[in-house]
């Protein structure tokens, strides 16, 4: 037997490493430490089997325990939480809640994925048995048997980010009424505000109603208590963004980094000899600003863990780092953004440019298509794209991706015009919506 | 009244250039030539006019000629057709058929944009009133009446290219037997082999008949002869690919490069000075092979019209060359290619690495999607992107423009890997099947 890592977390970051580590790798001894039920599941469908689209929980399971132990040999140990880790001993602590008993397991390497919580701001009656966030396979097992059972015909989502848009849609699927509640003016913060607006404009087109520049200040049963009012509520959903899960991390000694997030390099290394971080709980590096930041994706998660994987399996690999791309929809209506807002260049110290165009998804004439509305970031003077954001109809979002290859180049907007994009009326307009968006920008920062 | 630019060819590429110097100088007379009795129009949208997604041939013109008489001062003359260029008296002779009539009419500059025109093979009976080729309204006109009048039960459309494909998805929809005749193994000869394997597959699970390896050798009153016996025909739709219309420049002594279509440097200058050229009857620059190369497309011929706009309006640009990118789709199968294929690659002298991958257009557990199959070429030892191909189910085809973009910059196939693409379950696996084909050619590069 060789030597053992120490996996502490189940699912993207952590179980994406431990089976990459495995396929370069056939000595390791590799143990993953589960708290919860599930391991190596899609975290990101949650809202779809809330919604009913996905049937049923297991569908979201990529792997099951027996499957790792199959045909990776990897002891996963579910319902076994990491309590700490103790450097010097090279042991972390480990608790079994089903044996009810606490024990030491030694490890060689030790790669921390812990994950992310969902904030909970410390409001009273936060904790009542009707605010519930979505995080973990266990929370949405939970949420389910609750929505089974006591109902949810009035929603109320606090929070009009991702999760509060796709958490808004699976309810209305469902037939509930929905409101959302959000204490910026505009849904949707990792946009600029005017590309917000439009997104609270389809949502209410789609039936939800959205409270924006409303804080929340209490909860108690079936109510809400807002500063404008209180809500009638069977259920509470949190979409107010996530935590790292670094605590553990930070006990140790392990050094932390943006936004509480574990420090990692670019071979997703922490600061301590031997000890490893990917997925939620951790920083990633953007390639924009030139600045570490978290970011918590499913997408990015899984990288870490390909990376600390190989890494941890004897061979070389860095993770170069993220733009920030991000997409999502509520009913018809998708949402892309990626690189820097106009707000978050200003921010991180860029001169720049902001224009917007509105376009559609197909050639005019071609039935099907819908409006797409494209704002695109340039840097003053040099005109190098910093950003760009998209809210349309279907076919819209995954436009954002040519952007964020587009930045990871570190391309100027005038070079997207000369793109050899695809095209045919089914499809796009004869320029893609991008390149439109990119004309009007490269023509206003040449003035 | 500032010098004459006499535009020769009314549609993408002459249309977009003719707008586009207006735009610069406002002093300059523009006089556009069109032999046909429509000027800018979506020719790519003729197949959903015959297939009825598409109510109206006049939804397919952008601009009318009083529009763009009003509002860009051009002078637009519909049945003009220019006869032959004297580059000595710098005069274009032209008929109008309308008055039957020949005069000559000087230009300081001359941009000709005459397009191109389906091939038409030497075969007895080509002629014939039910063999239709589709490349200007004119000839949708003239097929839609006779489709109107004559029925179009059974349908033969010869050659299995981009046209032929979506010429037989139109017939489908109108309730025709529909027959596609190639001489070559496969359909869609732009795609390597095995790709068009997956595409003839498809054509038949959509109903249609597909006769590869089948050579047309006559045609007669409602039968199409080929070497493998008889096919009832009611009408013969030709999709035998294109030949740029330059006889008229070649014929005033203006040199042909590639395909023989016209030379142009990356200005769009032909090697005449004074004259220019744009849209499907010149070339383009592959920045693959680096080399000069034919291809007709709608966005090309805008990309060059604009180029050739902005320089005969004054001011300078440049066309930096296009990939081959190109997207069709047959009923629900989306087929799309960009940068060489593997035949092609080896062609040009590439050392290669051809690798494909299947996935889904959505995360697995996600109602709606579809398969996907990706094709990757990547260059021996260095990894470097040389093309992809695409044939796979709705939302599969345009992700061929991170392709694009990528093979653009110079990226290795490496580099694809890491890239922050956008992630949503409804949208996407989580690693998008670009993704997902860039690691299996990673993995083949490095051997």
């Amino acid at each position: 037997m060789g030597a053992r890592l120490v996996v502490i977390g189940g699912d993207a970051g952590g179980m994406t490493a431990a089976a990459q580590a495995r396929r370069l790798d056939s000595d390791l001894e590799i143990v993953v430490l589960e708290r919860g039920n599930w391991v190596s599941y899609s975290a990101c469908g949650i809202p779809y089997l809330v919604g009913g689209e996905v049937e049923s929980i297991h569908d979201l399971v990529a792997r099951t325990p027996q499957e790792l132990r199959d045909t990776y040999r990897i002891d996963v140990r579910l319902r076994h939480e990491a309590m700490a880790v103790d450097l010097d001993a090279r042991e972390v602590e480990v608790r079994s809640h089903e044996r009810d008993r606490t024990f030491r397991l030694g490890f060689d390497q030790l790669l921390i994925a812990t994950g992310a919580r969902p904030r909970r701001p410390d409001l009273p009656g936060i904790d009542g048995p009707t605010v519930m966030g979505v995080q973990t396979l266990d929370d949405a097992s939970a949420l389910l048997q609750r929505v089974r059972g006591a109902g949810a015909g009035r929603v109320v989502v606090v929070g009009g980010g991702y999760v509060g848009l796709e958490m808004a849609e699976a309810f209305v699927r469902r037939g509930s009424e929905v409101t959302v509640v959000e204490s910026s003016p505009q849904v949707m913060s990792t946009l600029d505000h005017d590309m917000g607006v439009l997104v609270s404009t389809a949502m209410r087109r789609h039936g939800i109603e959205v409270r924006c520049g409303t804080r929340v200040e209490a909860f108690s049963e079936g109510i809400v208590h807002t500063d404008a009012g209180e809500l009638p509520a069977d259920l509470v959903i949190l979409g107010l963004g996530v935590t790292p899960n670094s605590e553990l991390a930070a006990e140790a000694g392990i050094g932390l980094g943006d936004g509480q997030a574990i420090r990692v390099d670019r071979r997703q290394a922490t600061d301590t000899e031997g000890v490893w971080a990917a997925g939620d709980c951790c920083e990633s590096f953007h390639l924009v600003t030139g600045r570490p930041f978290h970011i918590a994706l499913g997408t990015v998660a899984n990288k870490h863990g390909r990376v600390a994987g190989i890494n941890l399996g004897g061979g070389y690999a860095t993770f170069p780092g993220v733009v920030g791309t991000a997409v999502s929809k509520v009913c018809s209506t998708e949402v892309a953004r990626t690189g820097l807002g106009e707000d978050e260049a200003r921010a991180a110290g860029f001169g720049c440019v902001a224009t917007t165009i509105t376009a559609t998804t197909r050639a005019g004439y071609y039935p099907g298509g819908g409006e797409i509305r494209v704002k695109m970031v340039a840097e003053r003077g040099t005109g190098r794209l910093l950003g760009a954001q998209i809210v349309g109809e279907e076919g819209a979002a995954k436009r954002i991706d040519v952007v964020a290859t587009a930045i990871t180049r570190g391309m100027r907007v005038h070079e997207l015009v000369d793109l050899d994009l695809s095209y045919a009326p089914p499809f796009s307009p004869l320029w893609d919506p991008v390149q439109i968006a990119a004309r009007r920008s490269a023509a206003a920062v040449d003035g």
